[in-house]
Order: structure tokens, then C-alpha cells, then sequence
């Protein structure tokens, strides 16, 4: 019976003509997810009262649900009173992030309800066709858990690092140096015959973030991300900026030093040699003779170990610069930190404020609060670009292929 | 009588209810100029019937009149046959561009035809009171000329270097440094009484060319403006990225070494101080014993000159830094290159498009014709920012102040 009301939701959303106030409707809680009338009249633009009639005849079809706000389980924050959504039962939606050594996977429904999340450890230089076998059985797990049908998956979103041309071909200048000229787009259409969207981890931690997370509301910002690489992530006018060729947010890739050491990307003295976690850990496990984590580095930084605050300091100090740069690029009202250079919290971010002031042109001093770029942690450290993977079909499943 | 029909025609204007669709038609050709019924019905994204009815009206009111494309003198290039204009006799759009020792005012009417342009010589330093002394002496001159009265000024752009924060404030980091913290919009209001939009020069020069120049057509671009500083403007989606503060885009004070010579913006080792004509001029006057202009040393290169062949091409390799790092950050389809420091043409370009090549992320290699940034002058290399001050005004003059 689900599955009979599953193909008519859907019959009844490819149906409708573009622009219309139910389309409308439905392209809103299909991006921002669940919301009471009032908002969703605010975000469409929309008078209440043809709001009204839309939502009634969505609802008529199935298509638009009523839940209780404060019981629902999501990743944003929890709202009080009755909220509308899109029908659960239309179907789901999953996200793959593609990592250093791990595949992670989640699968949402159009309600933005997480329902499933699974990781498979690959270790360091898998294969895609590892990551393809992984994928599936995470998918055939949940599918036999869930007894959900393999009509119910709508789309299937990949999160990567490196540039993703807009064809779907993965870029030189990942974390995956092997994978690059492979179209990731093509690999998982040919495995799971659904529609399937590949952004940059970056773009898609912007997408979780805007979403659900710090950047809620937020419509300009700038994400810059700290890990085993550094990336980042440009929002304008509440569109991702996203490159000719994909390209555009690489701030790890900048040279700020021509004669510097050699970087993945076929560059010398790129930022990210000197602000992502690798190097600097490199010295910390070399002066404490252990194999060092960051995880590991937080910890001795935060019983006061001499080697591990001096490291965090100097990452952060020269990540300041990153936003130094970028304050002047795009003097932005907010820009949030992401990565698990994050997990330092104040220990990275004091320095990296103080670097942000020396090296940026608009200084605190010029600016009041209303002119002032807000530097601040993100809110999904650790998961965001898994969950904007899943975020980037949740935008777009009600458009025809 | 032009009086008359001129107040008819406002009130018209004003009076529209914004979304219909006469009130499209008068926001595009306000923005883009002349054009045909088909370009009209693109760029409203009306249907041709629509479009119809709706410039009967408006033809009707006297806001909208015929022109012969081919025979209209304005600054786009000629299109033949019949185009669709505002009436010329609806008003006049000022333009100012407060330069380094000169202030330039221009006057277009909304047809986008230009009427007058003047520059008045002021010496470096001038003071806020010699400009504007300097623009009521313009303004004069120009309607004594004309016999245009004073009613018929729309409104005032103004262009100036440095960031422009919101409320219309100059920055520090401009070319007038003495001007800082001053309100130019408060300023210009009183003088003339009349609605003045504020914007930084390189802004301006990307108005004009959107409108007008080599960007027409192009929704995401970048301009890298070399001169006495080193500035930039960003489009994306179509729309300027200006920053909370104004202070976006300003690519000349990213610092390439933070150990380097103290900037006028305060910071350390600004790309300004090596990719501006300032000190590399300096050298080139001490090594041929005499003062040197820009216009000058491109001659002596033209001629051979190995010293000033040497300075362009260092510079242009400074300049190609700056723009590997754009790349690296926006990846995007189009770079004009602007200033009078792009007078030096090819000698500039070359080693500037090799050194984007050397420091850029995405390289030649990695892309096709689809997907490569294309490096090109700007159209406007000397008047750009003025032009485009003008271009605020006819964007905006059509909406209720």
C-alpha cells in the first residue's frame, strides 16, 4: 500500500507545472524541510491564503503531511506546534561521502528525517570499485532492515574531495589523487539506475550547514575547512558559487609562498600544507615518538602539552591568514570553521582570529556589529559534507530529470 | 513642454504597480538600454503578447519611444533596425568618478545615450569641498549648454576607490586616504538634492562592463583592475558581490608576504605594492633619470626598452599570482583586466596569462573550452569606473526612493 501511494505522490509532483503555488509549496519543504504555514508563506512569497489552498489540495493528494513539531526527530532544531512536510512515505533520498579511508552513508526522507547511517572503513588508497561494493551493501543492509523497496530511493547524493566538474568528473587536487579524470556521476547511475548529484565535500558541507546547521537563515557565507586537506565552500545570494570547472572555494590551494615545498595539486607553498592537520602532526608524533591523531593532539593540547598547543596555535595562526584572505576576497558577514581541526575549538580559534585581524583589510576597528564578519564553528564538524550530500538531493528530486 | 511630459512620464513611473509587466519592461530597458521587442520579451521572460500590450501602454504614456538602432549614438555596440527605448526626455543620470588628482561627470539620459563628459584636473590630495566645487561647476556648464533643467536630474553615481560600506562611507585602503570615514552619499544628497548611489570605482567598472562592455552576456565574472592600486569587483549570478562592509573584492590587498613593506592599508606586503605601476614607474624613473608616466613606459617598451620591457613583464608576473589565486578561489569563466595598467596590452597579458597558469589550481590541461577561464581586457580600460557609476543610477532610478 505504500508503494502504490509512494508512485501516485510522485505521479501527482512530476505533474505539476513549474511555478505553481503547490510547486511552489513542495520545491520549499522539499529544500528546507519541515516549517508551520507561517513560514512557509515567508519563504514562497506567497499570500497565507493561497498558501492555504495550496497546502490543502497537497494534502488531499498525500503529497503534504501534518506532524507534531516537538516529537519529530531531525537534524535541526526542534520546533513546537504543527509543522508541514512532505509526505515521508514519497520515497528517499541517500548521501555518500567518499573519504580519506572510510565510505559514509545516510539515508533521509523527503520530511528530512535521517533514518539510516552506516560507515565502512576502507583504509587509505581504496579503489572505487571498494567504494562501490561498500555502498551497495550498506544500501542492501538498510534496505533489509527497513523493508523498504528499492523503488522508494529517489536520488543519490556523493560528497568527494577535490573539484567535481559540473559533468560529474572528479579533478585533480583531492584527497583521492587516484580518482581523478573518473566521472563519479556516471559510476554510481550505472550501480543504482537513480538520479545522482556529486558536489565537491566543501559545497556540501555548505548545503548541510544552510540547511540545518550555523548557517541557517544566512543567505552569504563562507566555509573554510580544516582536515587532512583545506577547503572551503563560497555562498552568494544563497546560491553556492561553484566554478566553470567546479573549482571555485579551494582556498587550501592558494600559493602563499612560490618557493615552498611541492603540494598534491602540482603547486608549491599551498595553504594547506601548512593549515590542514597532516604536517603539523607529522612533528607532534615525531617529537613525542608515537603515531599522533588529531584527536590525540587535542587531548595533550588540552592537559596543557607544550608541543601539541604550540602545533594548534601555529595551524591556527596560519589559518587566520586563509581568512585574512578571504575577508578581503569577500568581506563576508559570517564564516564558519568545518573540519576536525575544528574539535580544537578556542585553542584553534583564538589564534586564528588574531591572524584574521592582522591580515584582513576591514579591521574590527572600522566595522559595528551589523558590518563585522562573524567567525564561528560549524555545526556538524564532523558529518556535514554526508549530510549536505543527501541535502543536495533533497533540493532537487521534485524537478524533472 | 519637455517639463511637462517629463513630470507625466515620472508620475507614470512611480505610480506602477512593481511585477506587472510594464513595470518589467521599464526595469529592463532602465537597466539594459535600447533593444527589440524579442531581446524585451528574453529579458523579462514575458510572452511576445505580453511584451505587446505592455509597450503599447507604456508608448502610449510617452515612457516608451521608437528609436533606429543603427543611427543611435551610445556606447553598446549599433544594432540595426527598430529598437524599443525610455524616452530620453524622461531624465538624466549623472555619473562622477573621483579619481586620484582628477574628478571626472559624465550625463547620460535613460535611453542610455551619452550627453556630456567632462574631467576637471584638481592636483593630488584634493580635498571632499575641490570636488564638489569641482562637479556644481560641471553640473552648470553642462545645463547652461544644454538648456536642460535642473529638474530633469534622475539621480547621482558616484565612483570612488576603496571599499564603500553600506550607508554610503568611504573606507580606509582608498587612493584618497584622507577622505576615510566620510559619508560621500550624505555629502552629494545635500549638494544636489537629489537620490546618489555610492559605490567603489572597480564596482562601477563592472556595471559598465556588464552593461556596456566586454561582460555583456555574462552573469559571473571577475574584473582585476591595475592602476595607482590594484582593485577588483566579483559577479555572481548576475549580481555584484559588494561584502558586509563594502570591502569585497579588493584582490589588491590580499598579502603575498606578510614580512613585506608596510601598505597604506595597513597590513604588510599587499599585492597592490607589486602588481600597482606606483614603485615599479619609481625604479624605471631612477633608471632613465626623469619622471615617468604609465603612458610613457609603454611607449619605451613598444620601442624596445629593455628596462621597461622588464618592469611590465614583472609586474605581469606579479599581476598572473594575483590571478592564479582568483582562479583558485572563484574558478571563473571570464577575467577582464582593467586599469590603465592594461594599456600595456599583450606585454602585460602574456606573463600575467603564464603566471595564472603557474599558480592557478585548475589548469589549462585539466579543462576544455567549456570549462577554462578566458583572461581578457575589459572594454573600457580608461572610463570604466565612470561609465559604471552612471549604470547605478539608470539600475535603480525607476524604483520608489
Amino acid at each position: 500500500m505504500v508503494g502504490m501511494a509512494q508512485s501516485r505522490i510522485r505521479q501527482f509532483v512530476s505533474d505539476l507545472p513549474q511555478g505553481t503555488p503547490a510547486a511552489q509549496v513542495i520545491r520549499v519543504l522539499g529544500q528546507k524541510g519541515a516549517m508551520t504555514a507561517a513560514q512557509l508563506a515567508r519563504h514562497t512569497g506567497l499570500a497565507r491564503s493561497t498558501v492555504s489552498m495550496a497546502v490543502a489540495e497537497l494534502k488531499d493528494s498525500l503529497v503534504v503531511v501534518e506532524i507534531d513539531g516537538a516529537s519529530a526527530p531531525r537534524v535541526g532544531a526542534g520546533r513546537p506546534g504543527t509543522l508541514l512536510t512532505l509526505n515521508p512515505s514519497a520515497g528517499t533520498c541517500v548521501g555518500l561521502h567518499l573519504g580519506y579511508e572510510d565510505v559514509q552513508f545516510v539515508v533521509a526522507d523527503v520530511s528530512h528525517s535521517f533514518i539510516d547511517e552506516r560507515k565502512i572503513v576502507l583504509g587509505v588508497d581504496y579503489t572505487p570499485d571498494d567504494a562501490l561494493a561498500a555502498v551497495k551493501s550498506c544500501f542492501t543492509d538498510y534496505q533489509k532492515q527497513s523493508g523498504a523497496a528499492a523503488s522508494s530511493l529517489m536520488g543519490i547524493g556523493v560528497s568527494v574531495s577535490g573539484p567535481v566538474r559540473p559533468d560529474g568528473v572528479l579533478m585533480r587536487g583531492g584527497i583521492l589523487p587516484r580518482w581523478a579524470g573518473l566521472n563519479l556521476r556516471d559510476m554510481f547511475t550505472k550501480a543504482f539506475k537513480r538520479p545522482v548529484l556529486v558536489d565537491n565535500e566543501s559545497n556540501c558541507a555548505a548545503v548541510a550547514e544552510m540547511k540545518w546547521g550555523a548557517a541557517r537563515g544566512h543567505d552569504d557565507f563562507v566555509i573554510f575547512k580544516m582536515d587532512v586537506g583545506v577547503g572551503g565552500a563560497v555562498v552568494s545570494n544563497g546560491a553556492l558559487v561553484r566554478g566553470v570547472a567546479g573549482g571555485a572555494g579551494e582556498f587550501g590551494h592558494v600559493s602563499i609562498n612560490p618557493d615552498g615545498e611541492l603540494c598534491r595539486c602540482g603547486n608549491r607553498g599551498c595553504l594547506e600544507l601548512y593549515a590542514s592537520f597532516v604536517k603539523p602532526l607529522e612533528q607532534l608524533s615525531r617529537v613525542h615518538k608515537c603515531s599522533m591523531t588529531m584527536d590525540r593532539a587535542i587531548a595533550l593540547a588540552e592537559a596543557g602539552d607544550a608541543g601539541a598547543l604550540r602545533m594548534i596555535a601555529d595551524v591556527g595562526d596560519f589559518g587566520g591568514r586563509g581568512l585574512g584572505m578571504i575577508g578581503t576576497i569577500f568581506n563576508p558577514p559570517l564564516i564558519l570553521i568545518g573540519g576536525r581541526m575544528a574539535l580544537a575549538g578556542d585553542l584553534l580559534l583564538t589564534p586564528m582570529r588574531m591572524a584574521f585581524q592582522r591580515h584582513t583589510l576591514i579591521k574590527q576597528i572600522d566595522t559595528n556589529s551589523a558590518t563585522r564578519t562573524d567567525i564561528r564553528m560549524g555545526k556538524f564538524t564532523e558529518n556535514d559534507s554526508l549530510l549536505g550530500a543527501v541535502g543536495l538531493v533533497l533540493d532537487q528530486w521534485h524537478l524533472p530529470n
